[in-house]
């Protein structure tokens, strides 16, 4: 089980010695014999770059050359591989991917937003120079997806891609449910257990996982990368009084990114959604990540499993490179970048069920009053439920036939001419499986 | 969107026109262009093969050559990839394949049985021709699971492969619950459906299920594929009793095939298992497969989708057609062949927690006698259920701690001697996830 002697080594530089750069470094060291084996060669790390050599790392490093600066280890001669684990779409992550890219070496980047914001240009610049960028561990960790979409997937028409891509959002979500927490509360939790970015918004806003979206859409559709577009609305609005009453009516509620190809052009959003609670993302629960993809001939496919953290994370580097070991080269996005066309983004939604949450004051007729708003919008009710209440203002659910955001935006804009609607309506799209 | 024009087409030859293959031929057509924006090159169909010409086929094969003998189409000059969709692992499928191999051409096959039984011998015969043979069709239907072991997680020593990959079992057991109806009667449903195989045996024994599991485990422990150790065991022994009782428990029942590196060698099994109702492999209803691989680093991850169909299978012959005409090529089990192991046997299953399902004739200290005798194989209760009864026997539910399958036979070969436990118990392994 050991490669052949004069099999040349792959040697990879790795800028970023954080949890992901160390499970990388420790997955090398501790199967050298077996990605020898897989891939035919050793794959050896050579040198490594972090800005404090002197932190402690729960790992031998003493073998490894260190550079301060990633874009001289980009330009290293003992360099194949540059692995890229900084993170940041400006700054030393990109100056030092172009860098690599530029010296045609292969890279390797967990940067999901070096990927959304510049990924066209990246993918031309490697073309040029003969290199590849491989970004598996940069949507939904440790699950294969991009393998599974750029290849596995080859032969389809992808239909639609969906995915549960922020570990974080999700664990929000389901400890709101479980404790009975509102969102402030745990929000807070999370910072203190560290599961949120130095900038939670990235997180709680749905940018980070809007740029994975954007990335797994470009593939996708054979689209340009075009993050810029993609509609984005973060948990922040989300109560606890919805999250259980979406589960009275059988949902779950997920920061759920959707990118399909409809006629009105490229639809990509990254919003709070219902979905079946008896559903594959109705039942992902905590920071577990989950990707569907729907292709015209395969039908429906769910991939599942850890979004983050060293090990996973680590492990959706190391597919890269054993691959690039391997020899098995693609261009960026499945297809050559000047090939990727510029997609036309939707101007609105496919038509959904939604699903609204309104407060009625206790007068006679009210109900009657939303209702015939409702009709007048266009939008027909398929399920109601009203509660008990206390004060003045009931709690209603509705869950509405399939309808367009306009029409649902135009009622919510008719309610308070009622005057029986008490506070802001909350209305959530509910995304079909 | 289209190939350069200079691009050498890749040019299949494909036997066997029947779902998949008509499945096939129907993704080249319709995808032409798709698939020449993905590969850089044309995807053609040259030639094809089946033995009855004037079938109808829903699909129009004007343009290709016809062969009657697969041998023949496999040796044809304008034959690139031979795409063998006939079956069997003996014969036309066994000889088609190995002329193809011998005159360097490339193989995609969705042929679980051929890969069992001769794998070894076909991967060996690939190398020395220097060709490939590409079988993701073969286990799991659409999912690209062999791609995500071989390939995505290439970075993982792998600790455990598990699956529900026979849509029949999983269909006749979760109808035999849903609709409360015993196994023959929901049996006979899936002959007159068209769901079994001409020899069910192949479904319902496990056979095709244990065809499956034997080519996951090569790829994940880097061994020959060695599906004689597999041990099986069919569903045709499940009652509906036992359906409904591992409900109450909070277990459900699935044909689970389980591959694991264990110290006292290589352990497989394709079996009935009880799984956590709440799991995922628990949540999967009717025909749909799962794929559950757990490596080092990457955790567990699952991937589920249809595991048959025309669309599915086509879909998985596509995306290793798709690889090929990209130029993408590994050794057959994801290294050498002279390179895998051969594998030790474990000569026994690893401890888990067991259901037993007994009936205890109405007589004092009955309960009592059959705990005497568990405690004396070594096994220990977890929890117990006894249900009341209109005869004279009573049904007890038995979920034990983890013990050894030796000491659940040594219990249960002493359970006649205590003269209360009426007919025969049902023991069924409980596999952790």
């Amino acid at each position: 089980m050991s490669a052949p002697a004069q099999a040349t080594p792959l040697r990879l530089g790795i800028a970023g010695l954080g949890t992901v750069g160390i499970g990388v470094v420790k997955i090398v060291q501790r199967h050298a014999d077996l990605l020898a084996a897989r891939s035919g060669r050793p794959v050896v790390i050579t040198a490594v770059c972090a800005r404090d050599r002197t932190k402690n790392r729960d790992a031998d490093l003493s073998g490894y050359a260190w550079e301060t600066d990633a874009v001289a280890l980009a330009g290293r001669d003992d360099v194949d591989v540059f692995v890229e684990l900084m993170g940041g779409h400006e700054g030393a992550a990109r100056h030092a991917t172009e860098a690599a890219l530029r010296a045609g070496k292969n890279v390797v980047t967990a940067n999901k937003a070096l990927l959304a914001h510049h990924g066209q240009e990246l993918a031309e610049m490697a073309e040029a120079a003969g290199a590849v960028i491989r970004f598996e561990a940069a949507v939904a960790g440790g699950i294969p997806v991009i393998k599974a979409l750029t290849e596995g997937l080859a032969g389809n028409q992808i239909r639609r891609v969906m995915g549960v891509m922020n570990g974080t959002c999700n664990y929000i979500l389901t400890r709101m449910e479980t404790a009975g927490l509102p969102y402030d509360t745990v929000f807070e939790e999370a910072r203190q257990l560290g599961y949120l970015e130095a900038d939670p918004n990235l997180d709680v806003g749905g940018i980070d996982a809007g740029h994975k979206l954007a990335i797994l859409a470009a593939i996708a559709f054979g689209t340009r990368v075009s993050f810029e577009a993609v509609k984005l609305e973060g948990i922040g609005r989300i109560s606890i009084d919805d999250i259980r009453r979406a589960g009275d009516m059988g949902y779950k509620i997920k920061l759920l990114g959707v990118a399909q190809m409809t006629g009105r052009g490229l639809e990509q959003r990254m919003t709070p959604c219902l979905v079946p609670a008896s559903s594959p993302l109705g039942q992902l629960h905590g920071g577990t990540n989950m990707v569907v993809i729907e292709g015209d001939s395969v039908g429906q496919i769910v991939l599942r499993g850890a979004g983050a953290g060293e090990g996973p994370t680590a492990s959706a580097v190391m597919g890269d490179v054993m691959d690039l070991a391997r020899g098995l080269k693609l261009p960026t996005f499945g297809m050559p970048a000047a090939q990727l066309a510029a997609p036309t983004p939707a101007v609105t939604s496919a038509p959904a069920s939604y699903y609204l949450r309104l407060h009625l004051l206790d007068k006679p007729g009210a109900l009657a009053k939303v209702a015939t708003v409702l009709g007048e919008a266009g939008v027909s009710i398929s399920r109601m439920r009203q509660y008990g209440h206390d004060d003045s203002a009931a709690p209603v659910l509705i869950v509405t036939h399939k309808t367009t955001p306009e029409a649902i935006s135009l009622a919510i804009a008719g309610f308070p001419a009622t005057g029986v609607v008490e506070g802001e309506p909350v209305a959530l799209r509910i995304e079909e499986l």
